[in-house]
C-alpha cells in the first residue's frame, strides 16, 4: 500500500463496528490481583459486589477468561451516533516537526461527551437498565465521564446522579449544564449530602476534592438509596473491557492498511483509554504474536505509576470501597488543586498495574506546562483543541518523533487522542497569562500519603 | 436500496470531497443585485472592492456566471482534517417523534470552530496569503466564525484581529481563550480602538453591540492597517460559494443512497449556512431538474426575511460599508441582547434575498424558548448538543416531522445542523433556569430602524 494512499482520516464502515468486546485479561499469564473486602481482606465475592454494581457488570469484572463479551445491539446502536471513531493520520504535526516519524491517532472526542468515556457510559447504563434499577450514582473529575454518563442516562430514560470533583466544578462551570441538558443533578464533592462527604469536609476543611472523595461520596448515595448502582468511569476492569472498542477499531483501521506501530502512547489516570487503546496490540504481544513499545503518561502531579507503590490500596479517599492491588500514591493523596483537569487518582486500573510490573509497558511522567505547550502546537496545526489530558499523549508522541528526526528512524508513532478541551479553557487562559504552575509532590508528600495504607 | 441498508451517518471518502465550488448565481435568471458604492451609488467595481477584500475574493465575489470554481490543493488538504462531514440519519429523533418522516442532517460541528464557518475561514486565509498579505481582520458575533478564522491563520501564519460582539463576548468568555489558543487578537465591539468604535459608543452608551457595528469596526482596522484585508464569514456571495461545499457534498451522500429529500431547511442568520446547504439542490430547481421546498428559519427577535424589506441598505451599521440589496430590518436594528448566540444580522444575502424575492424559497421565524425546548430534546436522542443557531433548523424539522406524523406522510427532510453549542452554556443554563425571554422587535421598532436608511 504506498505511503500516498493513506487518506488523513480512516473510517471504518458500521460494519466494521466491533461486535465484541477483547478482554484482555483472557491473555495474561499473571491476572490482575482480586479486589478484596476491606472488612475480611477476602477476595469481593460476586454476591458483595452486586450490592455497589450491576449483576451483568460484576460478571464482567470478575471474568478473566473469557476472551470476547458481545457488545448488545442497543449498545452498538447507540455507539453508532459517534463511532467507528477516525483513526487519524497527522501529516500536518509531521510536517510541523520535520520528522520521519509517521504518526497516527485515534480520535475520540467527536461526540457531546468529548471524549472516550461514551463508550463504557452507554454499556454501563444500558445494564443498569437491564436490571430494572431506577437510576445510578458516579463521580466526575473532568466531568467527561458525568456528561457521557448523564448522556446515556438521558437516552435510556436513567436518573443519573453526579458528584462532581470540586475544583472541577469550579473551573468548569459548563460542564454542569451540559449535564443537566441531558438531565443529571450534579453536587460539587466533597459535599454535606453524604455522611462521607461530611466527614472528609471535617478533617480536611475546604478541600478542593478529588476523584476517591467524589467515588466515596457515590458509592454511598448508590448503596444507601433502593433502586440505584454505582458507576465508574475508569481504574475497573469492566471499563477497560468497553474501552477496547478504541483499540479494536484502531488495529482494524492500520491493519487496512498493512500498517504495524512500533510505539503505542496513551495518557494515564485511571487507566480507562491507555487500557481500551492498547488492548489488542497488548494481545499480541502477551500472546507472542508481535511486540510494541506501550507507553503510560502520567501527569508529573499525580504520577502513581512512576513513583507510587504497587501494593493493596482504597480506591477511594473515603475507604468505604473494595481494596485493589495497583500501583497508587496511597488513598488519601489529593493531587494540587493547580493540576489542570483530568488523571487525578491516586491510583491505576489494576490490570495495567499487573502489566507494568510484569514489564509489558512502561510508564513516564510529564509536567502540565509543557502539556500545554504541546497542546497549543498540535491545535495551531491538526486543528482539534485536544483537552489537557489527551495532551500528556500528544507531548509523549511529538518528543518520540523528535528524538525520530534525530536518529533518522522512520517509526510509526500511535497515540490516543482521548478528547477535546473545549471545557478546559480556564487552564488554557491560565496557560497563555503564564500563570500556571507545575506542582511535583515531593517525596515526603507521597511518603506520608502511602504510610496511612492499610497492611495487607 | 433498501431502508435498513442506510447507515447512521454517511461518510464520504476524500477522494470524494468537492473538487470545485458551485456557484449558485450561475443558475439565476435574474442576479443579485450588485453592492453599491454608497459614495456614488454606482455599483462596485472590482479596484473599488480590492481595497478591502483580497483581489481572488473580489472575482469570485463579482462572478455570476462561472458555474463552479476549482477548490484549491492546500484548501482541500485543510479540508481533508475534518470533512468530508458526516450526513446523519436522525433515527434516534424519527422514534421519539414517532414519525413516518426520514430526517436525515448534514452534521458541520465537528471541528474546533464548532461551525461550518471553518469551510470560508481557510478560503479567504488562503487567498490573503497567496496575495501576501500579513493579516486580516474580521468581526464575530457567536464566536464561531471568529474561531475558524483563528484556525486558519493560525495553520497558515497570517496575523487575525477579531471584532467580537459584547454580548457574545461576555456571554462566551471561552471562546476568546479558543481564539487566543489560535494566535489571533480579540477585541469586544464596539471598542475605543476604531473611529466608528466610538461614534457608536458615544451615539448609544452601553449598546452589547451587533454584527453591524462589529463589521465596521474590523473594516475601518484592515483599511487603515496596510498589508491587511478584511473578511467576512457571512452575507457575501463568495461565503456561499466557499459553502456550498456543504450542500454538495450532502447531495453526493444522498444520490449515493438514491434519496431525494422533499423539504431542505437551514437556519439563517447572514445566510452562509443556508445558501451552502441548499446550493445544489436550489441549482436543480432553478434549471428545473426537479423541485424542493426549502424552507430559511430565522429568530423571531431578528426576523430579516420574514418582517423586513427588500431593498439597498448598508451592511453595518457605521455606514461605512458598500450597499447591498437584501431583506432588511434596517442596518441600525440592533436584536435584543436577551437574543442567545447568533444569526443576529439585520440584513441577508442579495443571493438569497433574491431567490426570496423571487419565489424559490420559503422562510419562518421561530422563538428563541421553543428552539431551546427543540435543542435539548434532539441532544437527549441525538447525543448531539446543538448549537442555538443550529437548533432553529432542529425546531422546524421536528415541526415538520410532526406534520407527517398527522397527515400519515412518509416526506424525507433533509437540514444543517451548523454547529455544537458547548460555548453557549449561558443560554442554556438560563432556558432551564426558566430565566430565557423572547423579546421579539415591535412593528415600530422595525419602521423606525428601516425610516433611517438611504433612499436608492
Amino acid at each position: 500500500m504506498s505511503e500516498s494512499s493513506i487518506p488523513y482520516k480512516i473510517y471504518l464502515s458500521e460494519d466494521e463496528l466491533p461486535k465484541a468486546w477483547y478482554n484482555l485479561r483472557s491473555d495474561m499469564k499473571n491476572k490482575p490481583a482480586p479486589l478484596l473486602n476491606p472488612g475480611t481482606l477476602q477476595p469481593m465475592t460476586a454476591a458483595e459486589l452486586e450490592g455497589v454494581f450491576c449483576d451483568q457488570l460484576v460478571k464482567q469484572e470478575l471474568d478473566n477468561d473469557t476472551p470476547f463479551f458481545e457488545i448488545p445491539t442497543e449498545i452498538r446502536d447507540f455507539y453508532k451516533m459517534y463511532r467507528p471513531a477516525p483513526l487519524v493520520r497527522a501529516y500536518c504535526l509531521e510536517k510541523e516537526l520535520d520528522t520521519p516519524a509517521k504518526i497516527y491517532y485515534k480520535f475520540e472526542g467527536n461526540n457531546t461527551s468529548g471524549s472516550h468515556k461514551l463508550n463504557s457510559a452507554i454499556a454501563q447504563a444500558y445494564y443498569a437498565k437491564q436490571q430494572g434499577l431506577k437510576g445510578v450514582t458516579t463521580e466526575t473529575g473532568a466531568g467527561q465521564w458525568g456528561t457521557a454518563l448523564s448522556m446515556a442516562c438521558g437516552y435510556l430514560g436513567l436518573d443519573c446522579k453526579v458528584y462532581m470533583v470540586k475544583c472541577s466544578y469550579e473551573q468548569k462551570p459548563f460542564r454542569r449544564e451540559v449535564m443537566r441538558v441531558y438531565g443529571a443533578s450534579v453536587t460539587p464533592s466533597p459535599s454535606e449530602t453524604t455522611e462521607v462527604g461530611r466527614k472528609i469536609l471535617k478533617e480536611f476543611p475546604g478541600t478542593t476534592g478529588s476523584l476517591g472523595c467524589a467515588i466515596s461520596e457515590a458509592v454511598e448515595a448508590a448503596t444507601s438509596t433502593p433502586g440505584y448502582r454505582y458507576v465508574l468511569g475508569s481504574v475497573l476492569n469492566q471499563v477497560l473491557l468497553h474501552q477496547s472498542v478504541i483499540g479494536l477499531e484502531a488495529k482494524t483501521a492500520l491493519d487496512k492498511y498493512g500498517i504495524k506501530p512500533d510505539i503505542v502512547i496513551g495518557c494515564a489516570g485511571g487507566g480507562s483509554n491507555l487500557g481500551g487503546l492498547i488492548a489488542p496490540f497488548m494481545g499480541e504481544k502477551l500472546r507472542g504474536e508481535a511486540d510494541y513499545r506501550i507507553v503510560a503518561v502520567e501527569p508529573a502531579s499525580c504520577p502513581s505509576f512512576t513513583r507510587g507503590e504497587y501494593r493493596y490500596d482504597f480506591c477511594d479517599t473515603g475507604m468505604v470501597c473494595p481494596l485493589a492491588k495497583m500501583y497508587t500514591l496511597g488513598s488519601s493523596f489529593i493531587p494540587s488543586a493547580d493540576h489542570a483537569g483530568g488523571l487525578r487518582f491516586h491510583g491505576m486500573s489494576s490490570t495495567l498495574s499487573q502489566l507494568y510490573a510484569d514489564g509489558y509497558m512502561e510508564a513516564i511522567s510529564v509536567k502540565q506546562t509543557d502539556v500545554f505547550a504541546a497542546a497549543e502546537q498540535f491545535a495551531r496545526v491538526e486543528g482539534i483543541l485536544p483537552a489537557p489530558e489527551s495532551s500528556h499523549a500528544i507531548l509523549a508522541a511529538m518528543n518520540e518523533a523528535k528524538r525520530c528526526k534525530e536518529t533518522g528512524e522512520e517509526k510509526t508513532i500511535l497515540f490516543g487522542l482521548t478528547g477535546t478541551g473545549y471545557f478546559d479553557m480556564v487552564a488554557y487562559e491560565k496557560f497563555h497569562d503564564g500563570v500556571m504552575v507545575d506542582n511535583v509532590p515531593s517525596d515526603e508528600d507521597i511518603a506520608k500519603s502511602l504510610a496511612r495504607l492499610p497492611k495487607v
